[in-house]
């Protein structure tokens, strides 16, 4: 039954955008569980001078991607935008650009969700970051890498074709991959507690300076839900009877009866 | 019961159609599905002077196909197109050639979705430029793709054989392989990602100048939705009734009782 | 079925919300859970100058990371943060930071529980802590872990090559690791015997100090579930209202009725 299938789905998107938190956990669980099937289908380093370019490409454009995707999908974006080169001058060019800001800064935070969680999955993993380190042309970086080594020179030639499993030593093959996982693991959990101090952080200041109380908020965000899905009720209500009488009219030819509809200006102030 | 399965089909196809990103990624799904198909049941790379021309064939030519049908399946362009030779000149020759390329383009912009896709799949599978590349006749390139082979006059020389396996060295050819597989994805990658920038760029702009608020946008999108439904109906009891006074008046032998009309000038009118 | 699905999770998670201690339980397990998989999937000990940092990282990190999201998931804390700084001021300074405070307190004691476990779980496995001390540069601590080895001088200097498996001798290795471990799991019990302790101690405080008995505190417990569960209904129920007038007096274009609606005061008293 795909009717009811989708209403299950539908169901299951409500709750996530009702619990923001839940919704997050979910976008979260789906970009760790795409960037493993990536990983281990797609990934495989060229171990030649490509390799740096080759993984910072798999590490950081499907984040941008993601990123990308997030804001085009996003509602509150497309509502800001609609319209903003044709607004009034009833508001200062300040004003306006501030409240702009704040959007696109409200709209972000929810779309970094995805992309963090790739950056961050993706160098826990370890195999993008080993790949792209191993093709980095910087000395300073291949000499600590190399820096157990039995020959430093050998070692350093031979960076870019340590992740495909080749390279005259071993021992010291298997030293640097370590060393380098090490590194990409680290940042990864950096990251990952960075993010969660942020957004801990600019929660706590978004709330502190809210001017209404918890509860209250919490009736304004109902509200608004509800306003929205009544809204759709009441424009498809609206929009069959204005286009039954347009079509009536037409076909029989007589002059259409009068329709309340909103003026242009009352849709601008209720947007 | 396949008429219950066509009403199911029917469903999804109208929330696909009113959910319009949701009817992308539908449609990116199944062209990333088919393109693995493809790839994996039909493709077969000759392995010689052919390389290059089979491999931009199923890279490029089932992406011209997708579009073209995508065209062929819009109902926008017909809607423009049906009379366009014929239309009276109270239309300047310039206002109606850019009205024209407006809605080609905005046709462009739904209809290079599939396209985009196909490409995308294509290059981060990376068969078809595998296959593509190694029958490349160009000296530079494949000095380049040669460059850490043993024999780089063998290695030009058997160039084209590698996708099939065969070649003298193994290690030259794993080399090569992973190599041109590396750009084909990298490749792949900025492409997902130009194509995304774009998508929000246009849609910004487009949004941006838009004259009206964004729930009105909405309202009317829902209305003539709801008009092209009527429009059915309406249309299909008009015909019924026109065709029955026909009938009968041509069997019954008598004058055609008058039926209101409208004229062909009202039909372009609403058109 | 996913409604049904949905709905025995939220029951799970309605039961443990209500009995705290069965909550916590549920926590702890799915953080050793987490924490197992972690460390057999994720943790390699590079074994070089790393060996610190990376074992603290592992065994620190995500416990912080833990902490810092159930605060953010935590309601209270957004009770008390939301218009923190547009408060009235009727509270003087003091007071406001005391209750503060014991908020935040309160929070934390409850918001501590996985970040313990992950930490407890970690020294009782011994990965981490392993690691991280065979690479502390401390002499006096290499000295009394290499102190039964052979030659104390080679022990040192390969002492972080250890967990790896290399390293001359194996004896010592065993013996060192075996140390090691032995205080690890000392440090595990300790630090769950003093958090239960502590626990029983900060409750049995709160408790003693209550001015009012057990029964009527665990009626109260019963009230304020009970008023935040109304809350909720009654919201829904006075938004639905809300929505419907204003958007029927929008598209009739006539005056919206009046609605009595608490006031901003209102809404902060009962907060």
């Amino acid at each position: 039954h795909i009717p009811s299938k989708m209403d299950k789905f539908n169901a299951v998107l409500k709750i996530a955008n009702k619990q923001t938190n839940l919704g997050f956990g979910l976008v979260s669980l789906l970009t760790a569980g795409g960037e493993q099937i990536f990983s281990s289908v797609l990934f495989r380093c060229p171990c030649n001078e490509l390799n740096f370019m080759y993984g910072m490409v798999f590490l950081l454009v499907p984040a941008l991607a993601l990123l990308l995707l997030a804001y085009i999908l996003s509602k509150k974006m497309w509502k800001m935008m609609t319209g903003f080169c044709q607004h009034g001058t009833n508001w200062s060019c300040c004003k306006r650009m501030s409240h702009c800001l704040k959007i696109i800064f409200q709209i972000s935070t929810t779309a970094l969700v995805a992309p963090s969680s790739w950056i961050a999955v993706a160098l826990l993993n370890g195999n993008y970051f080993e790949c792209a380190m191993t093709g980095l042309n910087v000395t300073d970086y291949s000499e600590r890498l190399c820096g157990g080594a039995t020959s430093l020179v050998e070692c350093r030639k031979e960076l870019h074709k340590f992740p495909c499993g080749r390279g005259s030593s071993i021992n010291d093959r298997e030293a640097v991959l370590l060393n380098i996982r090490a590194h990409s693991q680290i940042l990864g959990w950096l990251l990952i507690a960075s993010v969660m101090l942020s957004n801990l952080l600019l929660t706590c200041l978004a709330r502190c300076t809210s001017p209404v109380s918890y509860l209250q908020l919490k009736f304004w965000r109902v509200y608004s839900q509800e306003e929205s899905n009544l809204m759709d009720s009441y424009s498809m209500i609206h929009a069959k009877e204005l286009a039954e009488r347009n079509l009536e009219s037409f076909f029989k030819q007589t002059m259409p009866q009068h329709v309340i509809t909103p003026s242009n200006k009352d849709w601008e102030k209720i947007s």
